[in-house]
Parts: structure tokens; sequence; C-alpha cells
């Protein structure tokens, strides 16, 4: 993935679990940068998130600071003071506004992120060699197996603009907005307003439409920057020319991103599609397909690779979504096994055992009742979950 | 646990599944004999729910029929004619009506029962020695590793009175009104409507507080059968004497049969009381326990007899009520981990991990807010639930 002029990035190890490896990330951002952003529903978010949605308001923004290996949630006022001591150390090193530094941070809730260690290294990430956005990526995970970053152009009039997304998330994540860390960056000039637009309708059916767990992070945070060193126009509403390209090209980075996180769903083995059509509405398709895609017999199912198709009827049945049992129809891979409220008489199911074998699984339901449709994805519910989860601390 | 006055108890092996087992539960109930019913809320419930929400209206039950290894569920008017054939068959053999004739049936979804099997199974429960609670708590089991029993007595007047119940369930447990299959059977006279009322009260604190796995079943079923064998003066409200002892036998009841299906969850080597003080309102205070109960992360977290009550916070968080992070408390086993939204100074965590070492686990939270409150149970998520739900139809 290509630099994106404006964005100058840096990593350094601050220490903040016994390892060795960067878990510090220190991104510059060129003076004018746009900012928008996506924050978790949780009521109990960490001061990461209140202090972001604020600070997002004002549109502008010169840093970001990503801690890894501690989320700093649920420790009131002391991780309030390492988050303000962070900023205002920025601030002072680059010359800008303390309120126009993001710090995002991930890890275990409950224990204040220590000031001392977030000292040492901001103050040696301000001295750092900038690196690539593998370096980074890498540096924002905690669980994640592999790093993960997508990338999209548009043109915007004569003006090639390029996008580049990162993103860490493999647990705890059932995004009531978003998942996890996730940060966009692009030299395109957009109007801060105007990007909060796109970011918020690119939300729905990519962060929003996937679950590995059906737990929501206190720390879920997308934030989207526009450094708009491309030099084009900048874009301000759909009305200006290639605001639709540009548009697509961040939706599809959102969309690359969000599958990324499933894949790497903490233990997974399987990456799933549920498509659910025939709903009264999109949103009561997007919540059934996520009924499905959180139920664990239906993550079990798919793990023994099992064409239990009993558990997606029982998982529509209890969305609390409009459903009628006799005009329900589930299929796996492209193959219908029940049609109608009934199993298929001359139902094969070799197919779909063949299908269920691979990796890629796809999931179809049609409600039978409307026109509503949407597709969310999930992961497999497996050993693997179990072993990270049960003793992660340790 | 001793006979009920006017139940007698009969078991066959129709051969639902290939089984050495009896798997047909037939259960003869003297004439008169009232009948109150919980069903599931499952938009997808089998025929058996859809019937026995109709039949319990009248109020009047002379037999129940209990189907083991096949959930006869989402099979359309096949399945339908299976329990048609039932109710007739026994109708004819004891001399009653046919909407008289309860039918219930668990396993596997989307395979009709086989009307043959069950004509066989029927036909030689006709015939059959009666046998004990022991005999039909076994017969009703499905992936259940132990037999599920209850009892109680009360004095109504003069008279002792006596409840026995059985039930199965192991997963697939997330009642949103009760779970799977539960039986209550009693001596006591009672009139219909008031054991509907005393029922549907005593499952909101019992049934509807458990969960093993969030996911509701398509045939969850607690039917209560009164045969008023005893000779008390009938109960039909809560101003007759002996209501008020009657009542809390029978919540007595229910409590035991849902601790039970929660010890059995599948997987199980922990059983977890949730108790929320502090909400809003009771119903608050049980939805944000069982947003905890079905959390992965907690779940997991417990099997790993770890500590972690950052993801209790977590789960409180997504629980969609009312919560004020800066005023929440977590504790477990009786120890405050975390008191008004801050980890406590002095927090000890030996005393938290010799209780996490044990089998009944205890999580005491505080919403802070209000007086609402409610205790919900659940169980740890193991390896042991990958294992059985992963393999289930081979």
């Amino acid at each position: 993935m290509s630099a994106i002029d404006g964005v100058t990035l840096r990593t350094v190890r601050a220490g903040y679990k016994e390892w060795d490896r960067a878990d510090l990330t220190f991104v510059e951002l060129a003076e004018g940068t746009a900012v928008a952003g996506l924050f978790t529903q949780n009521v109990c978010c960490s001061t990461e998130v209140e202090m972001g949605r604020e600070q997002v308001k004002s549109g502008r923004a010169r840093a970001l600071v990503v801690n890894a290996g501690n989320a700093n949630a649920f420790t009131g006022y002391r991780g309030r003071e390492a988050v303000e001591q962070i900023a205002a150390q920025v601030a002072g090193g680059i010359g800008c506004e303390a309120s126009e530094v993001f710090v995002s941070s991930t890890g275990v809730i409950g224990v204040p992120l220590p000031k001392d260690k977030a000292r040492e290294g901001v103050a040696a990430a301000l001295r750092a060699e900038p690196c690539d956005w593998e370096d980074v990526a890498r540096a924002i995970g905690t669980t994640d197996t592999y790093t993960k970053g997508a990338h999209a152009s548009a043109m915007i009039g004569e003006t090639k603009v390029h996008l580049v997304g990162v993103i860490k998330g493999s647990g705890m994540i059932a995004p009531d907005m978003a998942t996890m860390l996730g940060y966009i960056f692009t030299d395109a000039a957009v109007e801060p307003a105007f990007l909060q637009d796109m970011l918020s309708a690119a939300n729905g059916p990519t962060f929003s439409s996937i679950t590995v767990d059906s737990d929501t992070s206190t720390s879920d945070t997308v934030l989207a920057f526009a450094t708009g060193k491309a030099g084009n126009a900048p874009l301000a509403g759909f009305d200006d020319a290639g605001a639709d390209a540009f548009a697509a090209a961040l939706h599809d980075v959102c969309r690359q991103l969000a599958h990324l996180v499933v894949r790497d769903g903490e233990g997974a083995t399987k990456f799933i599609e549920i498509a659910v059509g025939g709903a009264v509405s999109d949103e009561s398709a997007r919540r059934i397909g996520l009924a499905i895609a959180n139920s664990p017999l239906v993550k079990t199912a798919i793990a023994g690779e099992d064409a239990n198709w009993g558990r997606v009827v029982m998982a529509v049945g209890k969305a609390g979504e409009p459903a009628d049992r006799d005009k329900l129809s589930i299929g796996f891979g492209g193959t219908w096994a029940a049609r109608d409220g009934l199993p298929l008489a001359d139902y094969d199911e070799a197919p779909v055992a063949a299908h269920l074998k691979g990796q890629d699984i796809r999931i179809d339901v049609d409600i039978g009742l409307g026109d509503g449709r949407a597709t969310v994805w999930t992961c497999d519910l497996t050993h693997g979950y179990i072993e990270i989860n049960a003793d992660y601390r340790t």
C-alpha cells in the first residue's frame, strides 16, 4: 500500500505489555486535515471514545496516537489523565492544539494506561524514523493473527486520489456502529461534514454488518482522515464531481477492512456470508442476519461442517422480527435445503456438504414477506475461540 | 420423588433415533385435570407448540405424549399430521377428546416425525406397565447428561398437596419464556385460569431468567397439570386459603428445574449466578443480567477461572439499558473488584481467584442508578459446548 501525502507514520515500543514489539503508533497529519468518526454504542465506553466523539465535531485533526495492550476503559480519572497527557505532549511536539490529537487504546479493560510508559513512548515516537503501513497495522493489533489493510483510489475531476485503511480487531466484535480500531487515510480534499456523511453511510453495510462473538467493545472507533494534499477541488456534497466515485472507494475500503476483521475472528476457520432477502425492510433483514450470525449453534454447526439448517430456522425465529415459518427458505452455497417452510423432498445434501468443507461459506435466507434485504458476515465458533478467551489475561 | 395421585407414567422405545433407550413418554391424567402452559416466543415454533397454545385455552388435559430425538419443527403439514395422529390414537385408547392430549417433541429440527414409529410407539405405550419419575426424566432427555426433577409440597387448608416436576434441556437455552420441555404435576385442585396465573408469575424469575447459549428453541414448552385428587377445595385465586403456599411451592419447583437445566448446560463446568441491583427497574436489571449471562467473553473468562471483570463492564454497556460507567460496581463471590467506575485501589484478587476455582460462581453488579434488581443464571462456555454442537447430527 502506497504512502498517503500528508500522512507520516511512526511506531515505537512503549512496553504496555511484556512483549517485544511496537505497541504505540503515532500518525502525524498535515495541517488542514479533515476528520470524521464512528464510535461504539457501548454506554460503558472508554475515555478515548468520549473524547474522540467530542473532538471529531471540530472536523480537524493533526495527529493520531494508538496504544495497544491496554484499553484504558473503566479507569476513571486516572485513565483520562493519561489520555490528556498524551494529547498535550504530542501537541507540544508538533505544534498543534491538544484537541487535534486523537487517541485510541485497545487491550485489557480496567487497568489505567501507565502514564510513565506513555510519556516515554510518545517522546520516542516524536523522534522516531517514519515507517510503513505494515508496521502500523502490526503495532495497533492485539489478538489479531495477521495485519489488515485495504486501499482504493478514485478520480475527482482530473485528480486521482488515494485511500488507505488499516484496522485491528479479532474478538469482542459485534459493532453497534463499527469494529474495534480502524483508520482510513486519504489525500483527497473533503469537507469534514461530508466526510462524516460518507463514513456514516458506509458504516451500515460494512462495519455494522459484521460480528464475531456478539460482544460490543467499549473502545470501538473508526476514524477517517483527509489531508487534502491531492489538490482536488474540495468535496462538500454528492453534487460535486467525483463525490460518487470517492464515496464508492471509501465504501470499498470499509468493506474490505470489515471482512478482514471477520476472517481473523478469534479462532475462526470459516468466513460466513449470510444473505437475507424477502424481509419486511432492509433493517429487519440485517437484524435477522445478525441473529443468525450471533447464534452459537449456527456457528458451531458451520465449524463442524454440518448443514444443520434447522438451527438457521431457530435463529430466524428468535430474531424478534416479522417472519412466517411457512414462507421461509434456507440454502447453503446456492443449494436450497428448505423452501416455503418445508424441507425439500429432493434435497441433495452432497453439494452442500462439499460447500461446507470450504473456507468461504454462504447461507441464503428468504423470509418470503417483502423486499428487505441485507448481507452480514461472521465466522465460525471453534475450540480456538475458547482457547484464546478462557486464558487471555494470563 | 413420590407418585402424584391421578398421574400414570409410561415410557417406551419408539426408535426415533438409533439408540437403545425409551424415547416416547406417555402420561395419563385423571378426568378433570386442569392444565396451564408457557410456550416459546420463537416465531418459527413447532406444530406441537402451535397446537399446545390453542389446547391450553380449554384448561383441561387427559394425556401428555413427549417424543425425544426429533423436534418435528419446520416440518410443515407432514409434521402436523404426525401430531394429529398421536393425539387421535391416544384419545381412542383412553377415551377422551384429541384436544385433551398434549404432545411435545424435542431433537433435530426439520425432519418430520416418522408416523409409523409414532403409531407403534403409542400402541406400545397404551399397553405398557407404569414406570416412575426417573424413567420419565430420562426418556424426555436428549443431550442432557443427567435426569432433572424437583418436588415440593404445600398445605391447602388441612390438605397436604404435592408437586413434582421433570424437565429436559441442555442447549438451545435462552428462554424467551421458558426452557425446552418441562412438566409439573400436582394432585392439588386448581382452577385452570388460576393455575395459568401462578405459572406465568413463576416464569419470569425462573425459566425466563436462565440462559445457556442465547439460542431460543422452537419447541420450548412448560406445562403444569393439576389432577385435583388431593381433594382440597379448588384454588381459584390468591384470596383462597393455601393459595399463597401453593404458589410458593410451584415457584420453588420452577426455580429448581430452571437451575438444573443451567447446571447441565452443554459443556458446562460452572454454575453462574448473576445478581444485578441498582438498575432503573427490575426488567432493566434482568436484561442487563442476561446480557452478561449471554456474553461469550464473560462465559469463557469464567471457564478460565479468570476474574476479568472488564468483560462484565463491557456486557453491561452493550445491554442497551440505562447505565452510568462512573456509578458501576462489579464483584465476584462477595468481593468488590471495582466500585463507582474505578478499579478498587486495594483490590485483593486472591479471594476472588479462590472463588473462581469453585463450581458455583457469583457475580454481583450494582448499576448505581435505582432500585431495580434481578438474578439470572447461566453456565460457562467451554470446549465441551463446541464438541457437542460442532458435531451433533452425525
